[in-house]
């Protein structure tokens, strides 16, 4: 057969199947069952936070966080360009306004872009921030691939202008600040709402699935509520709001508190496999092997190339062409979210590194599962490829 | 161990283990997969459609199919009062207006009253209905306890006003008309759009999950875009729609397989035992077994007692708690919705029959793994209890 090394793929080593057949045996694998609140005190556990809510997916727990944050039709909430759109799609959902905001060079939204923003465009009464007459409500703020944003820079400004800020943790479950004021926080515990994705990509994996933390213990259980259907009375069907079925099942939970078992092992192989390409990619002129935020632990999850287009004339799609070619899976970073078609009439502010970025950074395997001789094959393919293709 | 019947619970005496484990060695449990598209044709050649999207949720599914029916803030959409809340949740996930329209004899909505709604209260220029200024723009019909509602009586009033009919069939997989117009046609297949339910109580179950079919394959097609963050070129991640995380994952979808070769002999049980409880409660005066609508066959999904409130004056949560007590789960029918605190301020039009139901109606247990013995000892006891608590 021939060698084909995948992206990212899920990681089934330890007591995935165990505790599905269990699930099953149990007849219990709808919304609910013990591993759904086993799973939501594994990760409350991990996250050295206090409550956490399992729910469908990381696109619900972004949505139900912004009902809770209160962001209403024509509330304005302020978004990154460079993510996978399910960030910002909820706030489409509740028919919100959203306002992208660039970049800095991590990937994740800029602080002082974001300052600017607020400080020469909206307005501040003391209360509440508005732009164009909109209430300006939240600010969503994705660790991109893994690294943390700059939550320093980010918290306080949201603090000045009363913003609820809702950290995208889907691809971050793990990643934390060493140094400074939030040493030992996790990505999805500094801001008000935390949302994490367990989709089939991710470091650990339910199927589909996510979750929700929070700052304050009554927003998570709240968003618990919400994700059953708001149920008052579950035996006489009474229901105070509108609710919604984003819970998560018992067998996705099952999945769940097995790869929670596993993820410090993952992240371990995630941080020693970063290590190995960094060893190949040092020095080499035509990319870069992206880097996190100092002072923080990434959990690594995705590794990034960011390649010299000054050297490199061929197209990413080329270069993913070939690779594809040659057994490896790579991926290009998203298109800008406010060039797609349901966001080109909104609002951009002083976009720079997002179109920078989105130009230029390749994504490389990074499953838990390859081996020693992969990443060796992997990086010295890309190296060979890129020099046959710079134009010098 | 002390006896407990309960009100309708799962039953993988299947293939479920087989097929997830499956699932879980091939590593695929998220959102692709071979069992998905597996479990959409089984449903469609089931169903005798072209084709079916399989989904998170029935929530899900009656979301995208009203998205795809074009409603929006502001719109007009009829709905019923007796059922559970999440076939209306979705007019409001839509920020648009629900109008509550009353049942007949079915508990499903009665024709007569949605064409004296259309003609009395709503304008007509031809084109587009309209109430109060609003254009009226879909009627979700739910297909009560696999019930079939009277869809020879609504589908004329519909396509008159030109509105798209949303059929709920979470209930009634599986039911469908021996006569008229209609024959061998199933729920689900009569409106534009229809959306079933394979939740943990339902006659088949994927954990949580659900699926939409439509009159017109195009419209399953853009469901299914719809349902999977709308990628129009998923390696480059463009979009030209606002996407959801609806889509079923495959661990999902192998219970399903596993389950849908076991529906007709679920629906066999189920015929059986529902005439087994006929036998018992026929001719007893305190309690009428609900029938099903002539000219079709119901699923016989669930089994609902109407009590007669003039000669037992106990509450019906003391009839539940009581049987409870003598290991027998029972149900109270939905609170009215348009009772509910979020509903409260709706529009309700002509209310007559589902408050007089939502007083009487009495869910017994209907799990395919019922036994004689416990069905024997479920009516026994329920007539027993009656007549105690029978004022005479």
């Amino acid at each position: 057969m021939e060698r084909f090394i995948p992206l990212s793929i899920p990681n089934f080593e330890g007591n995935e199947k165990k505790y599905v057949d269990d699930a099953l045996e149990q007849g219990w694998v709808s919304t609910g069952g013990t591993y759904i609140t086993k799973l939501e005190q594994g990760l409350a556990d991990f996250l050295k936070t206090d409550n956490v809510a399992a729910c469908q997916s990381g696109t619900s727990a972004l949505h139900l966080s912004m009902i809770r944050a209160g962001v209403q039709p024509g509330d304005v909430v302020l978004v990154p360009p460079l993510t996978f759109i399910a960030a910002v799609n909820p706030v489409k959902y509740q028919f919100a306004v959203p306002v992208f905001i660039d970049c800095d060079d991590s990937l994740c939204m800029d602080p002082e872009k974001l300052r600017k923003f607020c400080e020469e465009e909206c307005e501040y009464n003391g209360i509440m921030l508005s732009y164009k007459n909109h209430p300006v409500k939240a600010v969503v703020v994705v660790h991109v691939f893994g690294n943390m944003a700059d939550m320093e820079g980010i918290m306080p400004i949201a603090e000045q202008y009363h913003l609820k800020v809702i950290e995208d943790a889907t691809e971050a479950l793990g990643t934390y600040y060493t140094k400074g004021k939030y040493a030992g926080k996790y990505a999805g515990t500094i801001g008000h709402y935390g949302a994490f994705s367990f989709n089939g990509n991710k470091i650990i994996t339910t199927g589909g699935g996510g979750a929700v933390t929070a700052k304050d213990t009554r927003d998570v259980d709240y968003i618990r509520y919400l994700s059953t259907q708001a149920k008052d009375d579950p035996h006489y069907y009474i229901h105070h709001e509108i609710g919604y079925n984003y819970r998560m099942t018992n067998l996705q939970a099952a999945l769940g508190v097995a790869q929670m078992e596993e993820l410090p092992e993952f992240i371990r192989r995630k941080r020693k496999n970063y290590e190995l390409y960094q060893k190949y990619f040092n020095g080499f002129s035509l990319v870069q092997l992206m880097t996190f935020r100092e002072g923080t632990e990434s959990n690594r999850w995705f590794y990034s190339l960011k390649i010299d287009k000054k050297k490199i004339k061929a197209s990413m799609r080329e270069i993913i062409t070939i690779l594809q070619g040659r057994g490896i899976q790579t991926r290009a970073v998203w298109g800008l979210i406010n060039e797609q078609k349901p966001y080109q009439n909104e609002m951009v502010y002083e976009m720079e590194k997002a179109p920078y970025y989105s130009q230029r950074i390749l994504n490389i395997p990074s499953s838990t599962q390859i081996t020693e001789s992969e990443i060796t094959y992997v990086a010295e393919t890309i190296k060979k490829l890129l020099k046959d293709l710079a134009n010098e």
